[in-house]
């Protein structure tokens, strides 16, 4: 194998691909990036078993693409992303000089470096799931900020480390919950079948990272029942699915409420966030005490001592107390982006919603903490 | 103690002296600010008992502090400077309202905040030494910044963790070493008595950010035998000294050179940086070839594979071949600021220079490694 291309387009390839690549990897070509050269395209692989990313380089004038002769190399991911960024010259040449040696060079600098056996790379099905569709780019972009912060962080239930997208009667509900808080998107949807599936949450964060800020307007999703795909122009990328039935969530969400609390978004994020280094047992519970005449936000940590602030807020029905977990109500404000938010309660030490009364697509759900004091 | 001041004003200075906290510290009182209200100031203190910082803030009209009634807060440094950055008011009122117990108001928001003992607080004297003499702000920042990054950062021989400033016949002489590199910077410099002193590398990392980023054109530098301090208008940081004779260098320093290499800086650290991740045995060695038809630097690795380049630059001399650490040479092209520098070489294996040939005020040693291929 022998070519050449511009080390611009090169980079960003590596750059995509690497990025599902798991240094720490015990299968050794899985720490690799496969460099594949056909007639008139490269194609560049990265994958962690998981999580695999592809992308294809055809050769344009743009990218001054030269293949002088087909094969393909397998070399460590950070060194060949190294070299890359650091070789001096903006055209680099790769030449697979001797068994699995390849030569990479610039103007005067030459690397030569011990490759790995492609044929030890697995071979990864690529092929498109039979059930595809196509989902606007910043859609997709919106039901990840606002779900994948709520899924789990532990592997004690695996299935709760994705977000649940399910699908049926032309309504797509997009889930995420670690059983403490929860986030739901819904959004009317069409395609040709219905499905339930759960994607996990560090797949959603690569997706956005890296195809949704490419600029593309659409994105193209396609599933079965062990895997996700997601294409833009010459990129895939696509998952394994989290094995394991997701939870129905729906009968968790409260429809009657016996309270409500509007107020500014962003003056309460600054409120929680004043609170948060008073910590008891290392957990930072705050506590709201609500009536007519005005609302409390307050913490009390044996070690540190106490915080009190009265919000600058309206709130209806009758007097109530409540605690919960301070971070979970700052996430679920932050996923948020409008200026007025409403906290609805339906009674004391019963889970809470927080919403935007703009945008009834997203619902925050948050479960209160019981405190003895 | 009962005082309002402004919050900007407060933050600047809690920044400033919580700088010398170490939240580790093994003693209680030592985690927290110590800040003294008097008659028209205060005085705020933070020490990790090796480094401590005082600033004091006179009432002013800028500065709205006003002192309601005098006494003293010791507060643990996180929590006091997380208040400060996070209340919602420009004016901060503090009130030590029972016992350690203080009160940090803002607008609507309020902190009761667990203190401690100020009795418990250390005596640290501030009084200044008696050899005191003034540098100029950016004279000191640029002896710290081309002799720092040399000494040691192991604790084996304790003495070389530091930069050590030598006065004699109007000379000032700044030394770091490791052992493995050296860096030096003779200036002239008039002081009423010799002195030869070495200060630890990290109260110079925290002279230069505390210190010389304050604008003031010249720094009053005080020493005696067992602490040198520095004072810009109200802020003075004194730091202990290292004990233990400091190695004399002067006689390790070639005078006469075989071989001379001129080339420009940016180029050869960059030609540095493309082969640092080739290690072998986690140790970076590069090797320099150099005949007067070309210079070629190269590096290779067992696992990785081999690096060359031709440098474009011109060599003067027999022809040689050495072997060094990359990361040393290039910590030292880096420490200066000409377009073109010199490496001066007395012969191979023996340690070699390399400088600005501009400004001969620094020079930087490196060691050479042995090699067997």
């Amino acid at each position: 194998m022998k070519l050449s291309i511009a080390r611009n387009e090169l980079n960003d390839a590596l750059q995509t691909v690497s990025s599902a690549i798991s240094p720490n990897s015990p299968q050794q070509a899985l720490k690799g990036i496969l460099l594949e050269a056909a007639d008139s395209s490269i194609v560049i692989t990265g994958s962690d078993a998981d999580i695999s990313i592809r992308k294809t380089i055809p050769a344009t004038e743009d990218n001054r693409l030269q293949i002088e002769s087909e094969g393909s190399i397998l070399i460590d991911s950070s060194w060949m992303t190294q070299i890359c960024r650091k070789i001096d010259s903006d055209t680099i040449t790769i030449d697979n000089i001797d068994g699995t040696l390849t030569l990479f060079s610039g103007k005067s600098a030459e690397f030569r470096i011990n490759g790995m056996n492609p044929a030890d790379y697995p071979n990864i099905d690529f092929s498109e799931p039979a059930s595809s569709m196509t989902i606007r780019s910043d859609v997709l972009a919106q039901i990840i900020d606002q779900t994948k912060f709520a899924a789990s962080v532990k592997e004690t239930r695996p299935v709760l480390t994705g977000v649940n997208f399910r699908l049926s009667a032309g309504t797509l509900i997009c889930t995420g919950t670690d059983s403490y808080r929860l986030a739901k998107k819904t959004i009317p949807f069409s395609s040709d079948s219905d499905f339930n599936i759960t994607i996990p949450g560090k797949t959603l964060d690569k997706v956005k990272s890296n195809l949704l800020s490419a600029g593309s307007e659409e994105i193209r999703f396609a599933i079965d029942t062990r895997k996700a795909q997601f294409r833009i122009e010459n990129v895939i990328l696509q998952s394994r699915l989290l094995d394991g039935i997701y939870p129905d969530t729906d009968r968790l969400i409260p429809t009657e409420f016996a309270h409500t609390l509007k107020i500014n978004r962003t003056d309460l994020i600054r409120a929680l966030d004043r609170s948060m280094f008073m910590k008891s047992d290392n957990m930072i519970i705050n506590r709201l005490d609500c009536s007519e005449n005005g609302v409390k936000l307050s913490n009390r940590s044996q070690e540190v001592g106490e915080f009190d602030e009265d919000l600058f807020c309206s709130f209806t029905g009758a007097d109530l107390c409540i605690s919960f977990s301070a971070n979970y109500l700052a996430d679920a404000a932050k996923s948020l982006q409008c200026d007025e938010i409403e906290l609805r309660f339906p009674g004391p030490m019963k889970p809470f919603l927080l919403v935007d009364p703009q945008d009834e697509t997203v619902l925050h759900l948050v479960l209160p903490v019981r405190t003895y004091n």
